[in-house]
């Protein structure tokens, strides 16, 4: 009954029956998913899917995130395209630079897909959308994905499978379905149509095709509730039935459907997403966390880094394994470095996508400080947690720890921070103030009469 | 290797390579999936799929089948689309009567997902194509696609995946790729993007969402190989990775991949592909292929159905089990009742999609025939044999043994046949003159000197 009761349950939520908690986490979750897909909107991932696919493209009834000015070029770039286009390109731009949300529980990236598909869908909608309808079905479709990948978890990952989008392709199914006001019956046949499509292998990380995945994944939603809607069938079974979803992407374990499914409304997932402060494997973040610390605590006391002999690091094992790459050669390589994070964090105080270029990555000051840093990995610390001392070369010893890094659960990025991120990446794409202004737009989705306007104001 | 192998292969393969047998059995293929596609044409599942999607129908650069005539309603339905649309409409279209051809070895459809994508992105190459470099192209993805088919049979098929999308997805992209002209390392990549998107569930079979499968894969693979045209790259060991398509892909159980890939033009699977004489579960054809020899043997006798007292029918325990409904109540049920095929064959001498209309299926002669057929399994009989006995009023009996039903690779369909089927099909879309036309048209592809403009004439 996993697909029924998902369709019931997302065709009755009301913006009234979200705590306003909840309600919180789904704008925050959109803000950072705006950010995240302006700020990697110029990248090459989506330059070249952008070019290749614009034969095919449709009417530009949608907005392609961070595309909104025309650039002076001789061959400008469109600024909208039809939806399925904008969902796929705002869906890679999203992801492409690591630096989304993330439900720490599942490791599912659950606004990427989800978002895109709505936006793209929302513009084009014969009537307005309120912001507090679009929190409502976004965070409809963040519940959906993210229970579905609880149920699955963790050998659906283990064996192989790209969660985010397997999961997203439901979850913005979900979302646009709500949004069109479907039955519970056309709901269960989206959701069996997005289930059908199970997008994303993980053979593909380090490669264009990632940041696809979550793209992929808002197409197939939408395509999946456009069909619906116009009386398409799948199977009411689709998640739970013997040959369906559920038992098939977990290879032969048994899915938890029911117990996830039948917590909807009751535990929500939504609130349990998380925000990336840096743009680099998560492991990182608690010794980067601390190293930016150590950096302030640096400056009060009137010290450079010139003054430090050595940074000596201690970190659960699984940061070595993931990220013990000691010298990384360009940015791509920095994200999964502990070395450089750290470096970066303690000589600039910050570490956003510009101390991952490739041109600080290389930078003499950068290596060199690097190569001062030692880390040893203790079973006994959590995976968001880090000891750190700064030897400097008067013998004097900093010591900071960080017990939970921060954008864990326990320390989450304030609105502040959140903040913070947003103009820093989106500022490269618009400019500071262009960045500012959206980042305005962006928060104040809540109290937007017609979100079908808005989206175009975002950049 | 499977990969690169793959690539390799098809990158290398010339028209000059293709044994004269297996260049006719790809001439059959493609003239079989025009005469299916143009036939499911106006089918409500494709009609709903149309109407859903034209909000987001790019420019119309390549061909819908069936559909070149423009209606005389006051909303005439477009006859060209972008490639990515006609590659989705034509590919439900050629898979939604379930009477396109099989792989018997694997049960797979293996040209509609192929055809599909590579028709609608040959209206857009920018160079000529010949005939015989469609053929080619063509031959690249049916083999590819059977390959991996092989190298995943059957546990890939009893966990729940629908074989025909998910191994078409990969045919598609290689005989795209193979007519773009890709280096290897681009049909590589192209295979990888194509191996991600894993589209097809079996708990999707009775509804839309089973001909949507094939059209999916269309655009999965037309995708892949438009993106690795521009760069964008996913992984060369896609198919055999540890956490690849192929291990995911049989959960657990191990793929046969380097075996099958390394037979690739040693042995042709596309010279194993079989067509189907009638729209029906295939475990129903030799009753039916007996029926109607004891149709023209009846006529000869001069005798009629309402001279027969009952028929007798021994077959294979599984055309029971998978085909044993004995009072269908319309066309679809129709397909899986041996009791149906029998009577049509019987009364008809011959069973096309006309005989599995509804009226026909609730015709009181069809239903007063059908209730005097008993059937009895035998396992002592192929699934391809069947014994029949014709007893007549006075007592007469005649017999009929099947040794390899019609449409077997024992017995494959003559060219005669094949053509029968088409014109039989496309009647009631095109008309019997434009059938013959289209007919004519589709057969000679092998002489077209450039199909861009073939493909338009079609239908």
């Amino acid at each position: 009954m996993a697909t029924l009761t998902l369709a019931r349950w997302a065709v009755a939520l009301e913006p009234t029956s979200l705590p306003p908690s909840v309600l919180k986490a789904a704008q925050r979750s959109l803000y950072n998913y705006i950010g995240c897909a302006i700020g990697g909107s110029n990248h090459p991932t989506v330059t070249k899917a952008l070019s290749a696919l614009s034969l095919f493209f449709g009417p530009p009834t949608s907005t392609l995130l961070g595309h909104s000015q025309p650039t002076s070029k001789p061959d400008p770039q469109p600024t909208k395209t039809d939806a399925q286009h904008a969902a796929l390109l705002n869906g890679i731009a999203s992801h492409v630079h690591d630096y989304d949300d993330t439900h720490l529980a599942t490791i599912i990236h659950p606004t990427g897909p989800v978002a895109s598909a709505l936006l793209a869908y929302a513009e084009l909608h014969p009537t307005p959308i309120s912001g507090l309808d679009l929190l409502t079905a976004l965070t409809a479709g963040i519940e959906a994905a993210c229970k579905l990948g609880l149920a699955l978890w963790p050998t659906h990952y283990d064996v192989g499978w790209h969660i985010t989008s397997t999961t997203g392709s439901v979850g913005a199914a979900v979302a646009v379905a709500k949004l069109m006001n479907l039955s519970v019956q056309a709901t269960a046949h989206a959701i069996g149509l997005a289930a059908t499509q199970a997008t994303g292998l993980r053979e593909m990380f380090g490669s264009d095709t990632k940041s696809f995945h979550p793209g992929r994944a808002a197409q197939n939603g939408l395509l999946a509730a456009v069909l619906a809607q116009r009386g398409f069938t799948s199977s009411t079974a689709a998640l739970e039935a013997r040959r369906g979803w559920g038992n098939v992407l977990v290879c032969g374990s048994t899915p938890r459907l029911e117990e996830f499914v039948g917590q909807l409304g009751v535990v929500w997932e939504t609130e349990r997403n998380a925000f990336k402060p840096f743009p680099c494997g998560i492991v990182c973040h608690p010794g980067m966390d601390g190293g930016i610390q150590l950096h302030f605590e640096l400056a009060q006391k009137a010290l450079k880094v010139e003054d430090v002999e050595k940074v000596e690091l201690r970190v659960h094992p699984l940061v070595l394994e993931l990220t013990g790459k000691k010298t990384p050669r360009d940015g791509l390589e920095a994200k999964f470095s502990v070395f450089h994070g750290v470096a970066v964090a303690l000589l600039y105080g910050k570490a956003g996508p510009a101390e991952y270029a490739d041109a600080v990555v290389q930078d003499p000051s950068v290596i060199s400080l690097r190569n001062r840093i030692s880390a040893t990995a203790d079973e006994s610390l959590g995976a968001d947690e880090s000891y750190e001392v700064v030897v400097l070369k008067d013998g004097r010893r900093l010591e900071n720890h960080v017990r939970h890094a921060v954008g864990s659960l326990e320390v989450p990025m304030s609105d502040e921070q959140l903040r913070g991120k947003f103009v820093d990446q989106v500022g490269p794409v618009l400019g500071v103030e262009g960045a500012r202004r959206a980042s305005e737009v962006a928060w104040g989705v809540g109290e937007v009469e017609d979100v079908r306007g808005w989206v175009g104001r975002l950049s």
